[in-house]
């Protein structure tokens, strides 16, 4: 296995960053100033009343998205009327049934994919299963070896090797950079992280995934740290099939349910490896003979645990309106600054950033190396700054634009510094 | 394939029940009577409070069980609180990390098992994934052949066979009844419905265990359509994996999530096909290696839906103090009283019963096969008798015996002969 990308490392002090502010000579008041300069010029300020907060920094939305406001009580209505008085007859008068699919047309936009090419259910785990082996399946035989990333969220590559064993497939775990050489002819598909759940690394989906086609294998991406948080293109890059989970940049909610995408030119040929009766051509014809349905649906396995489910679909409404690239503008803008704030407010040598100075490299988090990461964060946490740990060393700060603002993102540098001076060096 | 059981039907008006009453005898009004006496005598009419009910008859518990009052509630603090005010500490703080198992002790004594043998999440089609591979490779090299009940809710059968096809077994439908001749040394498992969802028969779940396990092969039972209407005694036989849902008999609401049993004498050896990171030992280390958790853990695979899981665990409160012999006790009154009563108020030919007369092979159901069956249950449905079709002909009428009383049955049996009267035979 190679060595993950999460060990390169910037020491922050000595590297200027890409945001082209004189990060290392601006004065603590200077950075207060400018935060709420970019906070009263930000667009995309208006959406934060529509969530949930309180008086800490929510840097943990790459974990679990905040609650947005309207959705206790769209929950409330879905579990009293929905099925206290409707009962069964939801299924049909309030859309049950069909919800997977869509809930999947709502998440589509902001991956850049078109209508009836993504689905809802099940956990993500699940649906790399689905992927996986169906991947193998529409890639044809004589392909008899997958590739997955090995800086992946560990989940992926055990799922993998399961569908591996069973298919037959022999996997290869890699890290991504290295797809373009290590894909051949034997290659049915790749698995690959869009986002680095660790150091916030965005990997060039365009260019992975046209070089996976050059090779004639297929291109898997799991988008959990992505979508929600820049473009995807799903559909403009080409991509084959990919799954995302929606409780952290799409606020869906505790274990929301995740997603799969089936490119158009491969729906007719998915076939899965969990053809539950919801994927049937005739669900309620109750046919001992399994029969596909046509679409997305496919993707469906059982019964859509429809609370999850419904908080999910009403979450979503706080994307109306939102283009995703503004969304991304003011992801690297959070970032950069965040980064610039770290740089004037932490003691020298503390800490060192994980995660790419180059924008086309980084996703919306920074991970902070630090060798006193775990009591550092306990000590954030207790002075209202929530970010998360990554053992052992990662301090990990997830930027969600909708509701993270750039004062938040000054205090939570300000109070790293203070918490790294009070907590001294190992 | 097998003539399934349900093309074995009674013609009610012609065939005496076995509750002992004389059911032929008996007038409208004295029907009304013996109900509201029944009702009286009635040691579980108390728990009918616990839920949320109208002027209508629900006897489709058997596919949405109703609300439990408490319930909006806990779901209201699970969404504000502990997701909108404590976020990511709810993972730890609110108990939502161990949800999963904690909730699989609540279902346990309720099926006859100990702790720490069930593990609640996913759909009861990704379990019955896991259970048939997992099977599988318990049973060991050397047993090439699944047997699978032809009787079944397809999904499960959809299922088994792709299983079957990714481990390479070869799998063979068939009634239940032939399990015992058809079993050889190549048998790795048969996958059994403990009630048939349409004609509501109930299997002989320890005599197939036990002729099961006198070949040396394993039985995987589906719990759907017994568990929280009859005792199953899961550890007493010897049953060594099974799956069910939890909206019918144990109410936890649309979709969900369904649960996994395994023999304590298998954990070690559970070997699961969908290895996600929280069936791990070190789920938070997140290594790259895969290594399974001890016990029902096992069984977990990615993050759990909390909402969905939460409001079943608030569910299962409607438990406390309930033995579930005392609702096998009431549940057969139930559906002997509705035979009873339909013959009495049915005119002669029209309905015939696909439901077991004998209490030992009887669920918690009645089916009526008749010929008008989708118009009928239209007007049952628009008259406040809410049962539900089984395409084409069969009427199905489900009784949980914790909220339906002994009125309710008269009642829809009432309406039933009315509605007969109303819509005349084809």
């Amino acid at each position: 296995m190679s060595e993950t990308r999460t060990t390169e490392t910037t020491d922050i002090p000595e590297t200027g960053g890409t945001s082209g502010t004189s990060g290392l000579l601006d004065s603590p008041s200077s950075l207060e100033e400018k935060a709420a300069g970019l906070d009263a010029a930000d667009e995309l300020a208006k959406h934060r009343e529509k969530f949930v907060l309180d008086d800490t920094v929510y840097l943990d939305g790459n974990s679990l998205g905040a609650l947005p406001a309207h959705v206790p009580a769209r929950v409330a209505d879905v579990v009293a009327r929905q099925w206290g008085d409707l009962r069964i007859r939801s299924w049909g008068e309030s859309g049950w049934w069909t919800a997977p699919e869509r809930i999947g047309d709502r998440i589509a936009p902001i991956v850049g994919a078109g209508e009836g090419r993504i689905v809802v259910g099940d956990s993500t785990s699940v649906n790399v299963f689905k992927a996986v082996v169906a991947g193998t399946r529409l890639a044809g035989e004589g392909r008899d070896e997958i590739l997955a990333d090995a800086t992946t969220f560990p989940t992926d590559g055990y799922i993998a090797e399961s569908a591996a064993r069973l298919t037959g497939h022999r996997i290869t775990f890699l890290d991504p950079d290295e797809i373009p050489a290590a894909v051949s002819e034997r290659t049915a598909l790749a698995l690959v992280n869009h986002v680095d759940y660790r150091s916030g690394r965005l990997r060039d989906l365009p260019g992975l995934t046209a070089a996976l086609h050059a090779a004639g294998a297929l291109a898997v991406w799991d988008l959990c740290h992505s979508a929600g948080a820049l473009p995807v293109g799903l559909d403009e890059h080409g991509v084959d099939l990919a799954v995302g989970c929606t409780y952290k940049y799409l606020n869906g909610g505790p274990g929301s349910p995740a997603y799969l995408y089936v490119a158009e030119r491969h729906q007719d040929r998915f076939d899965s490896p969990l053809p539950g009766w919801n994927s049937h051509a005739d669900p309620f014809g109750m046919t001992p003979a399994y029969e596909a349905a046509e679409g997305a649906v496919r993707g469906r396995v059982g019964t859509p645990d429809i609370l999850s489910m419904l908080a999910l679909e009403a979450a979503l409404d706080v994307w109306d309106g939102v283009r995703i690239e503004d969304v991304r503008a003011k992801s690297l803008a959070l970032t950069d600054f965040f980064l610039e704030c770290v740089r004037a407010y932490a003691p020298v040598g503390r800490v060192a950033s994980a995660t790419p100075e180059a924008h086309e490299e980084r996703g919306s988090q920074v991970a902070l190396r630090c060798a006193e990461a775990p009591a550092v964060m306990d000590e954030l946490i207790r002075r209202g700054v929530v970010g998360d740990l990554r053992r052992p060393d990662v301090l990990r700060f997830g930027f969600t634009p909708l509701y993270v603002g750039f004062a938040d993102v000054e205090r939570a540098a300000r109070v790293l510094g203070e918490v790294l001076r009070d907590i001294p060096a190992a």
